[in-house]
């Protein structure tokens, strides 16, 4: 068998169908962020970022690179081995005892990223709990998904935020089982919010453990940046919470925060945390310093909201239709791979506006979009330059059509 | 149920067994490696490692550490997406390239960790071949196993390092199927080599496929550090190879090597890559520099191998029995969980030397072991010092054995 022969066919149907993924390649201005320079054809152009999940702006944050600095001069480059073997570093340590004061848990639990937390104990907690049943909203993310296959147990998936039918599927399920239920809440594709106080109510009344993924809510949401479970008071009725170092923290990495016994049992049983080496102490070094601003400062929180204000203003008052949510996360459906591609590919070219096309699998077939991603760090300019590019493509609409 | 009292009971299983795992907690000095402190109950204690994978000191090399200070300077903290979505440095294409062609293939893909690049690679090739046999070396690491098991295509398990074995399952499968063997080059905790020349053979002959696990290799052997494929002059025949930025490049994250075609379809179909916020810019920076420093550099190399052989004479010497292989990994075997332990622990508090005690499920039980990982930053004093430990505790093994 040819194998390369039969991998580049599959490419090629990835082409034809306009959804072949282009990476932009950047350098990203540390201290001038949204700015960036792309690296294109061995030339330089300066653009301006839409659609990072840096949304914050922390990895910019003075503080975060102070905190790095310092820790790779203390301490090295990486952390020499696993967490069991010798790569257990006192800032490890310290980060997950801030993600459990964050979240209000006693415990938390640090993984490489935070496709590797969800996987990782979504996995664990399912195969580790003998007859457990899994019900998981259809709009999970794909590490959730992926986790919950992998353990193994029976899974139940309900309609996306459909409060009625996960109530429907747990008074089907034996009451005897274990039953754990995990959702998200803040899903970043769509920008809406999980039903999370309702979710917790039928969690009590069925016995089921409750896991939050809060991936694009930490940082964001809550006074002290603890996520959407946060500002609704409702932290403490969730067994796990789930985030990610990445996002509104500006580093990398992902976690879970729980019960001491939880997070022991996920740190001696999951295999993706046991087999893999630990993010360096720099890493989390950063993330705390990160975590710490972000616990007293709402400066870049109130800043957000006013941007995503901004933007949704002004789309609106240029007829340019985008998805509501209660969230920072502003998508523009276009429908269809190739076009959503055209239209990306313009911006960046012709306006050096970077906004990467969203295609299938990342949201379903169909639904295709461009999805802004505003911060505190861009300026009503920077709104207005971006509004008047997709004003100007949205008249020759007609035009860009026939191109696509 | 009572989800907590259910776990607890299982982590008192282990304390029972006597592997419950407690992680020291190190803060690594650099320029002073392996010297380290411990933070133990609010204490402190000056330690020398005897257990890292930081297997040449890489990561307190000065220009590891200032490719990373100045990546943070000019590109911040975090990588601020998934490679497509924003996430893609010009830093991380440099060193995909720069990957290639350590290991003489077309292309490079990173990931944010070896146990993520084994995985994610082996189950979306296996799954993405109709029909698919992967034949497993039966020592392969846990994130191979994973993989493997998640592709869920058919898996054959050959006998360890055994052709004939693997020979006989290749001639009981239909030749029309596509196939995998995946199997490592160094294997971590025995330290024997896998039969790199015999198995391409077979693989030519059957036409499959090969995966090779180089991450105990790279960096460490070949005379660019291309790992045990470039020393025996075999890279080429491989279809991947997979390494690691965390071991002998002293930083974190994983990697493939492989066509441009391979590659682009595991950078494009791969559930674990596409979903994964990208390593910060820093990371890859600080991976860069360590790379081509070892590409033009043989004295760590050279260095650690003396220091092996150092250690190897010390303990023959003073008659303490260590493993025979031909790597840079001196396994001693106590061959009982709770024995292991305390003889580390005796050692970490009593002499200031840390080797983790490795158990299952990380090696099979009965072959629980101290796992001695020498580094050209050890002195003969180093030695010295370790092997006259060793060597009181083997004399007071009557003791040793009554008290555990």
């Amino acid at each position: 068998m040819d194998y390369n022969a039969y991998f580049a066919g599959k490419l090629e149907s990835l082409r034809q169908e306009g959804r072949y993924r282009v990476f932009a390649r950047l350098e990203r201005h540390a201290g001038d962020f949204p700015k960036a320079t792309r690296h294109v054809d061995g030339k330089r152009q300066e653009i301006t970022v839409w659609c990072s999940n840096d949304y914050l702006g922390m990895g910019q944050n003075p503080k975060v690179k102070l905190a790095m600095h310092a820790a790779i001069d203390a301490c090295g480059a990486g952390a020499g081995g696993t967490r069991n073997i010798s790569g257990t570093s006192y800032l490890h340590d310290e980060l997950e005892q801030e993600l459990a004061g964050l979240h209000g848990k006693e415990a938390g639990l640090l993984f490489n990223s935070g496709y590797m937390s969800n996987w990782t104990t979504l996995s664990t907690l399912a195969s580790g709990l003998p007859g457990c049943v899994v019900f998981s909203d259809a709009g999970n993310h794909a590490s959730m998904i992926e986790g919950i296959r992998h353990g193994k147990s029976e899974r139940v998936i309900f309609k996306h935020n459909d409060v009625a039918d996960l109530r429907a599927k747990l008074e089907a399920c034996d009451p005897a089982r274990p039953k754990i239920i995990a959702f998200e809440s803040v899903y970043s594709m769509d920008g809406d919010f999980g039903p999370i106080a309702a979710i917790c109510d039928l969690a009590d009344e069925f016995g089921a453990m409750t896991y939050l993924d809060e991936v694009h809510g930490v940082g964001l949401y809550g006074a002290h940046g603890g996520g959407l479970s946060e500002e609704l008071g409702l932290a403490h009725r969730l067994t796990i919470i789930e985030g990610t170092l990445a996002k509104a923290f500006g580093v990398v990495g992902g976690y879970i925060t729980g019960s001491a016994t939880i997070c022991d049992y996920v740190r001696s049983h999951a295999s993706g945390f046991i087999f893999s080496s630990a993010l360096p102490p720099a890493v989390a070094a950063g993330a705390l310093a990160s975590i710490r601003h972000l616990r007293q400062s709402n400066s870049e929180r109130r800043l957000l909201k006013d941007r995503v204000a901004s933007l949704r203003a002004a789309l609106d008052k240029a007829g340019i239709p985008h998805m509501a949510n209660p969230s920072h996360i502003v998508p523009i459906v276009v429908g269809d791979a190739a076009k959503c591609k055209w239209i990306s590919d313009y911006l960046l070219d012709h306006h050096g506006i970077y906004i990467q096309p969203i295609n299938y699998p990342t949201v379903p077939r169909g639904t295709e979009r461009l999805r802004i991603t505003p911060t505190p760090c861009h300026s009503e300019q920077d709104i207005n330059t971006l509004v008047s590019a997709l004003n100007e493509l949205w008249k020759q609409c007609a035009l860009a059509r026939a191109v696509a």
